[in-house]
């Protein structure tokens, strides 16, 4: 009976999605290896075959689906959304797009246009339920899709009002069966939480990285790790995240503003404050960012926590990082992460490996008991 | 004879460190592994005795060494590279502040006040040169310190108008002795240069990092790498960062004005300006960031090359990672970065290995037939 009961609960469903890019794309990979039947759509011939080959599903030609997952970008999903829920075809419609207000605001103004729908206007919109999922790439296009983007991600889902319980239980059932975690909130606290997260991120990137465009090769030849960490992704699409930003506009509004004032406050601090207040300036600034970074949730989701680097010095030749891990792992020692840290201007680099406290001291050992070159066996800070 | 010179060239010489933290014992160590002679001070006794233990040097007490190698805080370095200069203890005398202008105003200003010096000012310098070796680490403290600290990194010399060629000759011996590679600039443009590839990162990444201070758990839970990546600095400590930033405070305070007067102009964008100009405000930051982003140099010192990355989904099991860089070196591929994505709430992690772009396929193919799951072989974009 169990067994049969979640076997009901697996039952293959239809799912139409639109947009075969690299979100799309990764939907109908994830749903596709769970047995479900894939219905792709894309106004793009080229993106569209790509997308049903590597998914095994197959071109959407009218038809009622259980789900209509839409995967366009931010500024076209809210027509999409409006014609699916116009042909009525998908028992339940959600998208992928990175803002979630801007989307229900299109649907919303234009059901009410829809002059021969006898229905309520909250009752033209029930099938629709916003989502989000995080995890986005500095790729695009079906070929970048992996079957594994959204294990173990967040997913947001923003119900609004009007959406029906069955839109929303749709909607879950794909997040889960694309692996990732379902996250609720409101269109609103969506948008504010990603102005933070994500586009203010963006922008600040974009305008460091902006920075760099007219400086001379010398200032270029003093980058650390520092400035590459924190510009990598300028590298991102302008195109895209113009679309993006303009859809979340009020909100990352408010938050360039306020980190806009913060700079700008130092900034007039080390040009006209006394000495000594600048330099309060500085530190305040220094310490709210470090609480900040504090709070940032850590591996798996689990809450924050502090790795220890063991830096060990490595040639930069053919399989000596294959050696140095084998020997971590002889050691028994888990790595939580590594940072490759290049020389340069010399044939060695610097490999940090990021391990729990209690694994440090035992890590180190190892590593030096096997000849690898690495300094002290205490640190001072974490 | 060519032996006897290089020989010559080798012979051990006598440096003083004042500053037994991070750097300076960094110094110590790559010296003394050189065969030269260490002389070590620093006001806090246990920090000496630690730099002492860990360098195999001596600690100072009043001699005539070749070298001094000043390595105290940015706010202190002026006033200890003036008693060094006033003892004429050191033959030459170079320092490691991360702001070059103002220990040089604080010399300058010092030595005119020598009424008992019968030399004209300029003479009271000559054995000064300013250094600044770019190998920051987010450690502080002697037992930080690694001998390879230096090791292909730039280490900027900024010799001011009356140093003599003796003290320069001395400065880059050292330079060279701890494997790093000089630079020569004037004071004022390290500063300018400092500025925008290291003060100005680390503003931005603390007032990001700070907007998170007060924020909910639930829009903390959407963090994704880029943020992870923007804030990575600003765990770094408020103090030192106070000290440098307010030492180089009018090149920062422009950048910042800089950087500030964009965010705001795209904020001002976003909320007044016609949906097609906000959208070209966006797309004009983010396209200036993609071009300044191209223009960092790559790894060794080398013109910017793009790596390819290959996505492999690793259990999180100690071994796997081991496993994989096993398998990616018996490919005859060579991993130039790592980075290790970790995916909340599920056991599994994706590692990216980056690889030239004509060995991504040989990669790719090789993982895939040792039984990796990685998803498309072909990439579309860089």
């Amino acid at each position: 009976m169990l067994a049969m009961e979640a076997q009901e609960h697996r039952a293959a469903r239809s799912v139409l999605i639109v947009g075969a890019g690299m979100i799309g794309t990764s939907v109908a990979m994830a749903l596709a290896e769970r047995g479900h039947r894939i219905l792709l759509d894309d106004k793009d011939p080229v993106n569209l075959s790509a997308a049903v080959r590597v998914s095994g599903g197959a071109a959407y030609a009218a038809e009622a689906v259980d789900l209509a997952v839409v995967a366009v970008p931010p500024s076209r999903t809210g027509p999409v959304l409006l014609d699916l829920l116009r042909s009525g075809a998908a028992a339940a419609v959600t998208d992928c797009a990175s803002v979630k207000a801007e989307p229900l605001r299109v649907v919303t103004a234009g059901v009410c246009a829809w002059t021969d729908d006898e229905r309520p206007v909250a009752a033209r919109t029930v099938a629709y339920v916003g989502g989000h999922p995080l995890a986005g790439r500095e790729r695009r296009g079906p070929r970048a899709a992996r079957v594994d983007l959204f294990a173990g991600r967040p997913w947001v889902l923003t119900p609004h009002e009007g959406s029906s319980s069955d839109a929303v239980s749709a909607a879950e059932w794909a997040v889960r069966e694309c692996r990732a975690t379902p996250v609720f909130m409101t269109p609103a606290e969506h948008d504010r939480a990603v102005a933070v997260t994500s586009h203010l991120p963006q922008m600040l990137a974009s305008a460091l990285a902006g920075q760099l465009e007219h400086e001379d090769d010398h200032v270029l030849a003093l980058a650390g790790q520092g400035l590459r960490d924190m510009t990598r992704i300028a590298g991102s699409d302008p195109e895209l995240w113009s679309d993006i930003v303009t859809g979340n506009a009020d909100a990352v509004a408010e938050v360039l503003d306020r980190v806009a004032s913060r700079l700008l406050f130092v900034a007039g601090g080390l040009r006209d404050a006394p000495p000594e207040v600048a330099a309060e300036v500085v530190r305040a600034l220094v310490e709210s960012g470090r609480s900040g970074r504090q709070r940032m949730p850590g591996k798996h989701g689990e809450s924050p926590r502090v790795y220890r680097a063991v830096p060990v010095v490595v040639p930069d030749e053919r399989g000596q990082l294959a050696r140095l891990l084998g020997d971590a792992a002889e050691a028994n020692v888990n790595i939580e992460d590594i940072r490759v840290d290049h020389a340069p201007g010399l044939p060695v680099g610097l490999i940090e490996l990021y391990v729990a406290p209690d694994a440090e001291e035992t890590l180190s050992r190892a590593l030096a008991l096997r000849g690898w070159t690495l300094t002290s066996l205490e640190t001072d800070e974490t």
